[in-house]
């Protein structure tokens, strides 16, 4: 378990859970909040999403020290209507308030036939693909939507505005796992783009601008300037969706807001998460729509050079149980200083 | 009022309802049909959006007389769910049934703060704009989805399976119209490929490739080969989750089971439209929501060279209110053989 930065360290699932997990207690979260953070950071590793594995740790880790966030929050569940409902985050972390409003959420929408969850107050720096993933194993569809910081510049502009603003969908399967897509509204996710200039690779030139407003494949020059929205102005617009939905709609920080409310210390956004989750049991066909979306996926499949959205996630989930995971030594060690 | 192939027919609005009611009720519809799909139509060319205006009508109208469309539709509604209404088309154009569904919706979203409406049973050729910005007019948030023929295809494959299946979207504005975009999952909507066909234009190379899978600019090889989603995969996604949501979910027909059934006589898909419609005013900022949706539209506006989706159609609106609406001459011909 040592390496250089060219090298990578090889974990189990369990040590990278360990690591983690000591690492957010060292650094001020209570047993629940490391847990249910780590949990969101492993599975993302395990599903070989490194983006939103461990290289987040770090950020997770000097947040809570610094006090931004709580790293013992306690979220709390509020009715707002027949059909939705509030998630105060407690200034925590989201993955201890999605543990606190699935279930809920997830009840909501099968009395009604379709439901809302409004996360507020809370700090959003991962996947979402884990929370509507989760509804979908229980036989639900889900949406979920969250902003960022200011990373996305609107259609026509050159300034950065929107984040990057993604949009999760799950659809449930019969003896499969879900059908789970969670793509930025950004022609890249902003990880991705940090990735390549942590290592050096150029990204393609629909990703983004310079301060200049000109395409450039240069990831430092994008992080200066602005991302863009993927396929131009309709990804534009999915990211105005999104900072309406998060933002406006519950209550909670646009992404312009969020950064404002950070002050530029760097630290995590505070923003907002909206879920809408519809139980397709209520929706008029209820004996066949599992079998009617197999017909879709079936025919997808007999395409060659096709798969479905999430499927390589859930091939390397199971590899990875089993073989373990790699992640690069110089994050090792940083994770290993941390700890202190 | 004439003109040959090249020439341009200078109409007032209420000459062009005029001409499509008097067409529609030519071949088949009653008054409220007649009225329904024309209203709609005419709003479209109204806002300049001439993919979905009169160049629509001589489908309409052949559907409705050679029987396969219910030219008397009698829509009529069912409450699935304490959130989910069911609009039963009749077998008629959408345009109907979105009159019927409106207002059981709207009070539905309002009750329980989300709500959806499935429409099945119908055929929906037209934009989807209409409908979201009545609900929008009124305060709420509204989402709609529709499938069509297989037209686009999945990533990673060559053969078209998804429809260009668009996705509408609108947020209700304080003394501004409402935000509205309604963009097709596919690169570019069916009807911008087909008009270029006919007026001898290229099209991107982004929009789709020929039957050989590879990328051209020729919309005649497109139509025969296949569109590709909007940026890529993620478009495709797109495509194939709005597949799931105005297919399997409601117990509608996917694009590729719209085409089944049509065996190849080229009328309006009969699929679904499901529309998800949220009262902002239940969601935890009742009194804030719109001011703050302002803030990220003067955010927008701030930079030079942007617009905000469907600005220019209500622009637009406001002019061909008072100066009228030019279609082609061959189009204007067309309709006139039509009502014999």
């Amino acid at each position: 378990m040592t390496g250089t930065q060219q090298e990578q360290v090889h974990l189990t699932l369990k040590q990278a859970y360990q690591l983690s997990f000591d690492c957010l207690q060292f650094n001020g979260c209570d047993d629940a909040n490391a847990h249910a953070a780590t949990q969101c950071m492993v599975t993302a590793e395990g599903d070989m999403c490194h983006s939103h594995g461990l290289f987040r740790l770090p950020w997770y880790a000097s947040s809570v020290k610094s006090g931004r966030v709580n790293g013992s929050a306690k979220p709390s569940v509020k009715q707002l209507a027949p059909a939705v409902i509030q998630v105060d985050g407690d200034r925590g972390f989201a993955p201890i308030g999605h543990g606190v409003g699935h279930e809920a959420l997830a009840d909501c929408a099968r009395a009604n036939g379709i439901a809302a969850l409004a996360f507020v107050n809370m700090f959003h720096i991962s996947a979402m693909w884990p929370e509507v993933e989760r509804l979908a194993d229980e036989g639900l569809c889900a949406f979920a939507f969250t902003t960022s910081y200011p990373y996305v510049a609107p259609a026509g502009g050159m300034k950065p505005l929107y984040g990057t603003n993604p949009m999760g969908f799950a659809w449930p399967r019969h003896d499969a796992p879900p059908l789970v897509f969670d793509q930025a509204s950004s022609a890249m996710a902003r990880g991705e783009i940090q990735i390549a200039a942590r290592d050096g690779h150029l990204v393609p030139e629909t990703a983004g601008i310079g301060p200049d407003g000109e395409n450039t494949t240069d990831p430092n020059v994008v992080l200066q300037g602005a991302q863009l929205g993927f396929g131009g102005y309709k990804g534009a617009s999915l990211a105005m969706m999104v900072e309406l939905l998060a933002g406006p709609l519950i209550g909670a920080a646009l992404s312009s807001e969020a950064l404002e409310e950070d002050r530029g210390n760097g630290g995590p956004p505070r923003g907002g998460e909206l879920i809408m989750c519809l139980d397709p049991g209520r929706f008029g066909d209820p004996d066949n729509f599992l079998s009617h979306g197999e017909r879709l996926f079936s025919d997808i499949l007999s395409q060659p050079g096709t798969r479905l959205p999430g499927a390589r996630r859930f091939v390397n989930r199971e590899r990875t149980a089993k073989e373990g995971i790699h992640i690069p030594g110089s994050l090792f060690e940083e994770i290993q200083e941390l700890i202190g």
